[in-house]
């Protein structure tokens, strides 16, 4: 086990009816709330009468600031902190998935920066956040677990970056996490959680830097277990409580820092390259995971054959005892699963053509110059890319 | 899933040579240091001199309050709260196991108890906690988990009650985790720790109020396999740095919170009528209670045959397709366990009278109140006790 420090301060608020509980946890913060939402979901679905009647009886002043999309850009990000500048705002409420949330991150620690400071530097490690204003969230999409870890990820339209920034002062303070505010999500939105969640359990599984890690691997094991079975009732009936809620704190712990704690470094190369994806093209980061995923496994096999036949004997009870074999069988099995969610596991599924392999492979080597990737030359991009191509 | 509020601020610095960060990290608190431990054994080890000089690099002025014994005493308590008062002390820093951290706990919430308090009435849960100095741990026996959670267990002398107290107010701020400070320990304190550890999974596993808790229940496994691979490994080895660190971090999530999360109510009978045995006799707690878990096992089968029968498969790959079979079966797999790392598994071998069975009960029986564990009257507490007697 590699050394570590876990310290996640995040207070979670987890059931039904927990919503309501939301104003008194900002009160601790602030007086002035920016609320933070995305395409007005959140109003068809009465999530938006329960925050502001919360809000409301902890006698809060209320700045909306909605309109933010699935992979947020950076312009609306800038209108926020432009917003949340003018009115004196002092803490913010994202509701919300991954996207808000992010977007959210971005404008606490934008508004406390510098004057004359280009916030953009923080996501290409120029500057370093110094401070940032106190950050809440009511969940509505389970998958990214940015409502429990110091984590946003932001596209600049200009150059089609999706990039990131981390750092413990923009983790949420606490996060309302009702189950129920998941029943009416779409059925591709619970499938592309679940493949997001997955792939984010298995690139600390394949990508670590430490040898062994027996507890950490029963722990990513355990989850992802929870993950598939919940997505597949929940599939069948959306209304599932249990399922809904096992997948909920599933998706959180899978990407809070627990199963990641004693495993070393950590590299994320599908999700890297998944980035260039959903930069450059329309498409949902779960469904992006899902072309990626498969292929990035078919490519990185050979390299540790035996860690990827314990994911197959683990979670698809493959007997095969030679370890090449049990391996690629469980790729197949788990390309299988994403399919079987309705989740897209090849380029061609998402209408991306393989002649643009070349112009996601130059979008996603700049970003593996930024995130150190060093084995992701170009050319290994391509090689991937070309694994998820048909 | 039941509803929960998941809180656990504590940063955990874990790792080879991490004592010497516990400085930086108190002096975030305070700089008026009361340093609690044990009989000495630290001195031996070479921990004390790493402590005091982290202490030292930070400026920070140290009163020492040493001498706290396993099942730590109320009375030696009080001594600590004196001594704290008269000292002006801003901050406790407990290096120890669980004994030594739940003596600082609760020398941290008396002195800030007001003029006139009785401190144990926060122990009857007469009063409540209020307010209390900053601690933290540098942690040198691994199996409480109090290194990272809100709890302590005091015995008072008189009337042998050993009683706990909760309050997020004595949630350590930091705890120091080095697994080679665990390389020193009596083989039997190793599998003592074990011991705790697995109750501390098994008494929420099989207790709580959740009827279905897949994701818990795998958390719960894959850290009992974790801690029983990584015990033998150290009973063989010593030395074995990735066994101790497994166990180590195991024993922290197994009772800080996390698995508990979502199951609802949890109680702990196992380990109240173990609290009699170790406020009567001067027995080690985890030795206690692998005399007591497993009768309480035998008791308690009949209840729910088949989460006793899905713990033999899942931790004993029993393939026994009869619940109550498969069930017995496992409860005799894991007394053979205990055994087999050197912990006693009845009263007899411990040299505790069958004929003590009334003295026992009636200590527990005015605990079982006090815990509000309704189905635990007198007669089921000696019924239990009958089955832990041979």
């Amino acid at each position: 086990m590699q050394n570590f420090i876990f310290d996640n301060p995040t207070r979670i608020i987890f059931g039904k009816g927990t919503i309501a509980r939301i104003g008194n946890e900002v009160k601790r913060f602030g007086t002035n709330v920016l609320l933070v939402y995305g395409q007005g979901s959140i109003k068809k679905h009465g999530i938006y009468d329960q925050v502001i009647s919360s809000l409301t009886e902890a006698n809060l002043s209320i700045v909306e600031f909605p309109g933010v999309k699935a992979n947020p850009v950076f312009s609306h990000v800038l209108k926020g902190i432009e917003l949340a500048r003018s009115q004196n705002i002092n803490v913010v409420l994202a509701v919300g998935g991954g996207s808000v949330i992010d977007t959210a991150k971005t404008i606490a620690a934008g508004v406390k920066a510098e004057p004359g400071d280009d916030i953009w530097d923080f996501f290409t490690f120029k500057k370093k956040i110094r401070n940032a204003l106190p950050i809440l969230t009511v969940l509505t999409v389970s998958a990214s677990a940015s409502e429990m870890n110091p984590t946003a990820v932001i596209t600049k339209e200009e150059g089609a970056q999706k990039f990131s920034i981390s750092s413990p002062l923009i983790q949420p303070r606490a996060s309302a996490l009702d189950p129920t505010v998941l029943f009416s999500l779409p059925t591709e939105c619970s499938a592309y959680s679940a493949v997001d969640v997955i792939t984010h359990l298995l690139e600390g599984y394949f990508n670590n830097t430490e040898p062994e890690s027996p507890l950490q691997d029963r722990l990513v094991e355990g989850i992802m277990k929870t993950v598939m079975e919940s997505t597949e009732a929940i599939l069948k009936d959306p209304q599932n409580y249990n399922a809904r809620a096992n997948m909920m704190w599933s998706a959180t712990l899978a990407f809070n820092g627990l199963t990641a704690a004693g495993m070393g470094l950590i590299s994320l190369p599908a999700h890297m390259i998944e980035h260039s994806l959903s930069a450059l093209y329309d498409i949902a980061h779960g469904a992006g995971l899902s072309i990626i995923f498969p292929g990035w496994m078919k490519y990185a096999v050979h390299k540790r054959p035996a860690k990827f036949a314990q994911l197959g004997r683990k979670i698809f009870d493959i007997r095969e005892t030679d370890d090449l074999k049990a391996a690629v069988e469980g790729i197949t099995r788990l390309e299988r699963w994403f399919s079987s969610v309705g989740s897209p596991t090849s380029m061609k599924e998402a209408s991306i053509p393989g002649s643009d392999i070349d112009r996601i492979a130059d979008n996603s080597a700049a970003l593996a110059k930024l995130w150190g990737l060093k084995d992701y030359t170009r050319e290994v991009i391509v090689e991937v890319l070309h694994l998820c191509k048909a």
